[in-house]
């Protein structure tokens, strides 16, 4: 039998912290039985959460602390106040001490990303982090990145991107070669960054890689490829706007629906319609993202999330972790390494 | 009685042509009796629709070529093959010439702005075009720019898109001091590019401007801004994500809906719902977009849409310059001109 997967959890982080954090692990231990958990968090909340879920407190242990950093600490006041303190710290410190396989928080993204990078620091030939997340399309999820760690970023940076994504779909969406577009914005000769036309065709170059060319932003949801790179600016862009014209669309049907009376007796005829929409578009399924690029594997859950959303997040978490994340992404960067790596007979490589 | 309103349309443009625009100017004309066209493509081709449409056909005079750019062409081979010959060219020249207010095409994008920028220059000012669209909001349309015309841009572009934005609202939405807002990544430190503070800065400083602050990508269907400006890439990726994701929910829905009988049942009792959701969502109502930032008016209506959808942007047209756009812009333009254009006492206006 395997390792169990080791994961520490900042209870404290999110909206709500240990009572949503809690249960979400317990759900996820569900599906996932060969887990530990280390719980980083103010311990009279986490036991108190714990005692109704016997089975995640026999694989669990406690790390106790006071501090925990606010939603709305600036990530360098979290890094000035709850470095080596902070629930959200010690999770990632459980990482770094190679205690724990990966770290789970719904906390601050601004605060859990730089200390993250200040702790585990970046994997030898990426410069920066990334977030990834996953779309759903209409032939299943693709893998998204950077949804906003970092804003801009030369062809080295997207090449980066695309192999680091790459990695990310064959570990959670298990597909072999899965296809990489790039986002741009048509292929009509006076557009496109040139960043954006070099990195595509260093990608064309890459035997590892599945490139299939540009992705408009109606591609990411038309499934145009499995990962979709693009730099964290329009990245996160392009996902708030989809996120808002579901959330429009949704909410302009439920209102309605509300109108007449007519109108509510369809919805009881047509509710499996309806739940099967709003299954398709639950954002717990699609919660969180995941922090790419470090020596070590971080997940960022939605902070507003509640515990079954939480629990999508821990089993990400644990599908990276089982299914060997940084070492295919390492892999790719060795065989694939000369497309990101500066060559270290040239002059740069020694400034 | 005021002057008519003067519309050059482009007979040739678009997926269609002439048997989309001159139906589609046919319905306009209808809700806008003080119009006059004149409909330039192939004689013979306009005749044959024109005479299906006595009204428009007696408001109407035809400049006749046989040339047309096409779909497909390149903006440099569109300049070539199709200047001072094609459909599109030749309806822009009208607006250069003063025989037209306004021209409209369902043609090439990229073709129409580089014939337009060729020909008609750029307003006193400003430096690169912009294409700015009503984007559908929880209250209302809001006007977003730029959609792609120009990729990239300092602090002063913005500030110019910022100006023309706000005169397109007061125009097409009218409301008399619409709020702007920049679409940014969200407030934290470290996110946000310098141009787009720096704009901030500028635009909070502007009497003539109801500056609001940045807006997310959600916030732009929120609500959050009359007037959302971004530069043209990241405009473009939040339009197409955004239209992609409301094509996948409504193909979803259907499908959902047709996979059961009591779904088909239910669907009949909510008809109305779902046709005030499909009215919402329409794509016809918010067709096209406007040319902005040069010296005449330019509307381009989507490629592929019907005379319905045509008639939309025949509307915006005459709207534009029934509200009289340019005065206003160029108003603005005087008025914060300091924000946007080189103060003429410095070196760099003199290069």
């Amino acid at each position: 039998m395997p390792q169990k997967v080791r994961i520490a959890l900042d209870a404290m982080g999110g909206d709500v912290g240990a009572a949503v954090v809690v249960p979400g692990a317990a759900i996820s231990l569900n599906r996932y039985p060969d887990t530990e958990f280390v719980l980083v968090g103010n311990r009279a909340l986490i036991e108190e959460q714990l005692a109704k879920h016997p089975a995640l407190k026999a694989a669990s242990r406690i790390i106790h602390t006071e501090v925990a950093v606010s939603m709305e600490d600036k990530p360098s006041q979290a890094l000035r106040r709850g470095r080596k303190t902070s629930s959200m710290w010690l999770a990632i410190d459980a990482v770094k001490k190679g205690e724990a396989d990966v770290a789970v928080s719904a906390g601050n993204t601004g605060a859990l990303m730089a200390m993250a990078r200040f702790h585990l620091h970046m994997l030898e030939g990426i410069d920066r982090p990334a977030i990834a997340g996953l779309w759903p399309t209409v032939r299943g999820d693709s893998v998204v990145l950077d949804l906003g760690a970092t804003i801009g970023g030369d062809a080295r940076h997207l090449v980066a991107l695309a192999i680091m994504g790459s990695a990310m779909a064959r570990v959670l969406l298990n597909i072999e070669r899965p296809t990489v577009g790039l986002l741009n914005i048509g292929t009509e000769e006076i557009k496109g960054h040139e960043e954006i036309r070099e990195a595509g065709e260093r990608l064309r170059a890459m035997a590892a890689l599945n490139y299939v060319g540009f992705v408009e932003g109606d591609g990411i949801g038309g499934g145009a490829a499995d990962v979709v790179v693009t730099e964290g600016f329009s990245g996160n862009i392009a996902l708030k706007a989809a996120e808002g014209t579901a959330r429009q669309i949704s909410d302009f049907l439920r209102q309605a629906i509300a109108q007449s009376w007519l109108s509510k007796i369809g919805y009881l005829f047509a509710k499996s319609a309806f739940r099967s929409l709003r299954d398709k578009l639950d954002p717990k399924k699609a919660n969180g993202g995941v922090l790419l690029g470090l020596r070590g594997v971080v997940v960022k859950s939605h902070g507003g999330t509640d515990a079954e959303g939480f629990a999508y997040a821990v089993d990400w978490g644990y599908e990276m972790v089982r299914y060997d994340l940084l070492t295919k992404i390492n892999q790719m960067l060795n065989r694939e390494g000369g497309g990101i790596v500066p060559d270290p007979s040239t002059p740069e490589a020694v400034s």
